[in-house]
């Protein structure tokens, strides 16, 4: 069986790149930057199913893109997470916020109103990241 | 210098048990099975400024902590996240979810009003993380 990216991630993102065991997506919200990793392996709910290299790899994924986004946006503090209450499919949250951002100092998910991308913007930042990630 | 637990985190929490790198502690909130995860090192505001062995040890510790609370409570989902915007000092949560349970299916931060535990309750919990996470 082959790793199909969840149809509600997958309409809540735009696509950034795929690192070894994660492909790396843009949540399609304006107000934060946000990326999700997603292991691209079938059938991951738990962190806790990955194997023990699977769990590094992801845990140095997290790391990366963490320090490249929060560099990126000048981050006061990077939230991460798996929650997975609402979409089962294994997916990290790693989260740039800001002092005074629309849900500060509170979690975002839930919060208010998406404001997607206009298209100009979000290719600029997805290039920008990708150059980052993938030295591309 | 030397770790030193927040004040707030500390007043929040009932100890649990220290591990190799993090120490342990229960949120004194009875409505969800909800423990912390403290690397116990000095400064400490991201993940991203643990080293490699750290971090690998800090994941590894996540992990067990985890399948334990997972298990012991019979999750139908782990919710595990660092966010740390209104307690700086590094401390990951790893929370048991139930459908149903009083955020479900949203995060629990920041939800409706804390329940305690009863000292008998949270002794006799504590005691059992306790005996599963270090084998004592």
């Amino acid at each position: 069986m082959s790793f199909v990216l969840d149809p509600r991630l997958e309409a809540d993102t735009r696509p950034v790149c795929d690192l070894t065991l994660s492909t790396v997506r843009l949540m399609n919200d304006a107000r934060f930057p946000w990326l999700i990793l997603v292991p691209m392996q079938p059938n991951l709910v738990e962190l806790t199913e990955l194997d023990p290299d699977q769990r590094h790899l992801l845990t140095e994924e997290i790391d990366g893109v963490s320090r490249v986004l929060g560099s990126i946006m000048s981050a006061d503090k990077m939230n991460v997470a798996a929650l997975g209450n609402m979409v089962r499919q294994l997916h990290v949250h790693v989260i740039a916020r800001h002092d005074g951002d629309h849900a500060w100092p509170g979690p975002v998910w839930g919060v208010g109103t998406v404001e997607p991308y206009d298209d100009r913007a979000a290719d600029a930042l997805i290039g920008t990241l990708r150059n980052h990630l993938t030295g591309a």
